[in-house]
């Protein structure tokens, strides 16, 4: 199998965090906990004692493409062999207690395994098995714990779902993208000269059809209209497409047939 | 079937984004969208359209407790009647193609529909089917795309995956969780007088010992102790013990049987 969406970029690449699923029960899950990895750019997994053994082809089943994580993850029969070659661990707690250990964000923990990984140290993320999450002794192998920030009165998250949390702060720690642009895959955003051509013209053939006859009123008339074509960003095509909507209107087969009805 | 988890807090409650699968085509899907939805604190579903119709049971067996939003949800069979009640829509959206609209990342939305709902406007969050996402007339349809912040070589998200990103942003804009802080359930972090006492135990009894013999040195090896124990924080109770561990190692069992030797 091979992955048929980007696979072929997959291959483990850089110095990024290890996933490490603890005792995982269902195959379906590990496939889709491979799919959440590659989708945030984390491609080495690590299985400890997955419940049904290793291969389970539900998994590849269940990875929409992501194979290569599943072919070249590794098998481990405790924690601490999982962990023996990494520098930092973190792991997953949703409800911890009695323990004093630094806790995380989600957000916080991407930050922090951003700047290990930056340093040249190796650093994974413990993920529990799906009903009981991670035992006493699993945590007490790990630098600190990361709890997310979600509903605390529905704490039920499915093991994919974590993975893919965590994933998204890590590829989101690294992402620059303005929390709002303007797509223009073909166009430009308009200059107010522009726009503001566009009103001279929708304003002269509203002189023209007599809907600005009411001259105390006609400059608040013309303001607000004004106002509603400033209010979002306005493309060059879309005011080419407005002064064509305006002409029509105004010259259009109406028009014509006025003309021709003498 | 109620919440096995927190269910009776799942009661739709203030004003929160309605959450619209547009031709949804798995029953698997739906119950974990409203999994991931309930982690999220959003509890509004609506279903346009689905392919196999509803309500399907394979929904509730993999909600996880999320029961009354599948109980709760309403059945629209178009986009147009879905979103009519709405004062604004935003659409999901992983690959935008010549189509000129605002485009949000997931962390910029999850705070504009803070700000809409902060205002008493309703707003919802559009999904499009599995396989091939929304169409362009669905996304005529929003006020403005989002594009998630994920690996553009492996763009595959399963479908409740995009909705657990969204119930995620938007239920961190609301949280003021630290990034890091220490879990003391029981304990406090000590204060740095209380770890200079513990320091000063410990010199005292390596001096007994022995091991700080060598005088030129001695300054050196009680400084690069000290630098260890001040590298995190450590708490009254972890100093208790460690003030344990001293006396025990320094005239504990091996130190009695030093005694009785004689």
């Amino acid at each position: 199998m091979t992955g048929r969406d980007g696979g072929a970029d997959l291959v483990p690449l850089g110095n990024t965090p290890v996933v490490i699923l603890v005792r995982p029960q269902l195959a379906d899950n590990i496939g889709a906990v491979a799919r959440a990895m590659a989708n945030g750019g984390l491609f080495h997994l690590r299985l400890v004692a997955p419940r049904d053994g290793w291969p389970q082809p539900a998994a590849w089943r269940n990875a929409s493409g992501a194979d290569r994580l599943l072919d070249n993850l590794t098998l481990h029969e405790t924690v601490a062999d999982a962990v023996k070659d990494l520098h930092h661990v973190f792991a997953t707690c949703p409800r911890p207690r009695h323990i004093v250990k630094p806790v995380l964000s989600a957000r916080g923990a991407a930050a922090e395994l951003r700047a290990i990984c930056g340093r040249d140290l190796r650093c994974g993320l413990l993920f529990g098995p799906e009903r009981a999450g991670l035992d006493n002794d699993d945590m007490a192998q790990a630098d600190a714990l990361i709890r997310y920030s979600l509903n605390p009165d529905f704490m039920s998250l499915n093991l994919a779902q974590a993975v893919m949390v965590m994933a998204y702060e890590w590829w989101t720690t690294a992402d620059q993208t303005a929390p709002r642009s303007l797509m223009t895959n073909e166009t430009e955003v308009a200059t107010k000269g522009t726009l503001d051509n566009f009103m001279t013209h929708l304003v002269r053939e509203l002189d023209d059809c007599g809907f600005l006859r009411n001259a105390p009123k006609r400059s608040g008339m013309i303001r607000n209209i004004q106002h509603f074509f400033q209010r979002g960003e306005v493309t060059e095509q879309e005011l080419r497409t407005l002064h064509g909507v305006v002409t029509e209107l105004a010259h259009g087969r109406g028009a014509r047939r006025a003309k021709s009805a003498p």
